[in-house]
């Protein structure tokens, strides 16, 4: 079902220096399926992470803000899906630091260079003593090859596995820039959801990698939306292990830049994944604002088209509803809106001049445009200069089905 | 379809002294339905009104706003269905001013005495010429009587008309109060959606009865929410003619919380008459929230559960899916939010308890109070003492039928 996505080839997954995944079938809510994934990280790497804004955090969002707030230096993270560990109070927190410690045991590490992430059912105690029967088989298998079954992994009602891998030159020398996610709604049904993982051996400085998340976790994962919902679990952590051989890179490097883009690259395809494989979609839409009077605006803009269930509804329908999109646009919330000034294209077609229909505009041209399985919607807020730009998939029965049927 | 919403009994509908009402079918988009009312008020009877907050207002929302700046004496109000006259620029501003004309010469008034409401197709252009012929017929059966029939001629794709009435002893004296609405969503398949028309023969004073339009609204229509989407549209008007033989109701007047009170409980029985109707309904579900920090904080957790695609797609399937109400708690934005302060209820089964699992909790209770098509949920927040109540239904296949079947 998922638009355009199939699953990574593991050749193309390329391993980065200091990161090595370990696999098992814990048995955490399905027996025989992989269900917990180990990353051990050479001494030295460095980590930092972006969480969720829900405010029922699950504990080991809890505890890897705790632990990341005292200390970037890690030497493994522990991820478990089948249970989201969340709405489970003082037990929850205690279940997720006994993994951990389970993990820092087999390692041979302190308790808090390990950083715990859990996604699957809520308000479900997690299974602490299967996690740890399975562990030492995480152990075993560890190895810097595995990208793509420690992305299988992770999954739980994903379709397709996502990872991806990009390369770049900085000072000469080749830093590799492999990730992984998973996710197919900002909540899945009754799932905790997005995880993602992003690993680099270039050296990074605490403050610069601490930037660096959240810079590519705006111009990433904070652009993707299924069903407007963000779930209590979410989680961005990137890593940069310092193995390659180039020099360390602070904000000031010119190699900040370089490298940004690199990881951006490799967020943006993870985070694509997330809507191409999001529950029932069978369109890719790509919504662009531009010439709005700043980032914020354009944000409110797209999101408000890319959430509204009757715009998605619509795109499952192919239908150029232009009503839907300029209803959305309106209800944005921007201050001082001038309906007479928006245009809007959709693919190459321009349908709203000015705030109404355009008089080049043909029907037949706007079910030309909403056929195909990708579609993009551009917006000209023609009020400024900021732009920006949200993926999202469509709304079909499929949705309701899969979240209606799950559990039953 | 419509979730325990049958027609009203013409009989119950009261007249309101100082309202006539007609109808006719003007073919404005489909022929032989009735598609336009006319409301014809007695001289000195006052309007006050609400409208939406979205950016694209419709043409003649801005009418309506503009001549309700300047005076609040009424002699007509005139609605189409079939066409929303919205994102149509000049031209749809000058549509409207004539079909105003057109009432004014009928009636023998002036055309800024005259307000124009238009809910249907958005990017068209209204068919004055055809509104223009059907008034005639309008005035020809113009009548106190006809509330049903008029509730009948602005539904778009309700599938059942919504009017109610209630009558209040004020000072001696029965005061009653009828009104209309129309609307399936807030905003319906394409359409620009919401009207409501709340009429009593009580004699406000000009200050009171823009309060009193505010205060309903927030108590009733701004309750509701079927889909998070806000019409272009959506327009609330209360006229008081003055012809009951009481004195002038003022904010300061004993009366006024009467008049309020009942006014509400028409707007209410109407609003609720929206959701039940809403677009695929199968269930109609009533959320509390309790113990908030103000009105604001307990309204962003109400819409955040009811407008949640997650937990909407629960109802429909029965499913008392604890996490995503969870989930949708925790996206309300609160500041300062402790999820170990948080109880619900569904019905009268307590299923989470200090942000846990209720330990009293039985999945089977759960299944039961989910099964009916009416369901409470009740969230206690237990931060400070205000409450509010948001109504809503479910989201089913129905929804994403009629939304992407619409115009095919």
């Amino acid at each position: 079902m998922a638009v355009n996505l199939t699953a990574p080839d593991p050749a193309a997954l390329r391993p980065v220096a200091g990161v090595e995944l370990g696999f098992a079938a814990a048995g955490i809510r399905k027996p025989g399926r992989r269900d917990l994934m180990l990353m051990r990280l050479a001494p030295g790497a460095r980590v930092a992470g972006v969480f969720t804004q829900n405010g029922f955090a699950a504990a080991p969002v809890r505890i890897c803000r705790e632990r990341l707030a005292a200390r970037d230096q890690m030497r493994a993270l522990v991820v478990n899906a089948g249970n989201a560990n969340c709405g489970t109070g003082e037990q929850g927190l205690q279940a997720a630091r006994a993994t951990c410690e389970a993990v820092a045991q087999q390692l041979g590490c302190a308790p808090d260079e390990v950083l715990p992430f859990s996604t699957g059912v809520i308000l479900e105690h997690l299974p602490v003593d299967r996690i740890v029967a399975a562990l030492p088989q995480c152990v075993a298998n560890l190895g810097p090859e595995n990208w793509a079954d420690a992305a299988q992994a992770i999954m739980t009602t994903d379709t397709v596995p996502k990872a991806a891998s990009r390369t770049v030159e900085i000072d000469g020398v080749t830093v590799t820039v492999t990730g992984m996610a998973k996710g197919v709604g900002m909540l899945q049904p009754n799932m905790a959801t997005m995880l993602a993982f992003i690993a680099t051996d270039a050296k990074v400085e605490s403050k610069a990698l601490r930037r660096l998340v959240r810079e590519v976790a705006d111009a990433s994962f904070n652009r993707v939306t299924v069903d407007g919902d963000t779930s209590t679990n979410d989680s961005f952590v990137l890593i940069a292990t310092g193995q390659a051989p180039a020099a360390e890179i602070a904000e000031a490097s010119p190699a900040y830049a370089r490298l940004r883009e690199t990881v951006t690259e490799v967020a943006v395809v993870l985070a694509q994944s997330i809507a191409r494989d999001g529950e029932g979609a069978t369109k890719f839409v790509t919504v662009c604002v531009n010439g709005a009077a700043d980032e914020d605006e354009a944000l409110r803009v797209a999101r408000s088209i890319a959430n509204s269930p009757l715009v998605k509804t619509a795109f499952f329908a192919s239908d150029p509803n232009l009503g839907r999109l300029l209803m959305a646009i309106g209800n944005a919330g921007i201050r001082d809106f001038d309906p007479a000034r928006v245009d809007l294209f959709l693919g190459d077609v321009q349908v709203i001049e000015r705030g109404g229909r355009a008089a080049s505009y043909r029907e037949d041209d706007g079910v030309r445009v909403m056929k195909p399985e990708e579609i993009t919607v551009r917006v000209e807020l023609n009020r400024g200069s900021a732009s920006t730009v949200v993926w999202t998939c469509d709304f079909s029965y499929d949705y309701v089905k899969i979240n209606a049927e799950y559990r039953t």
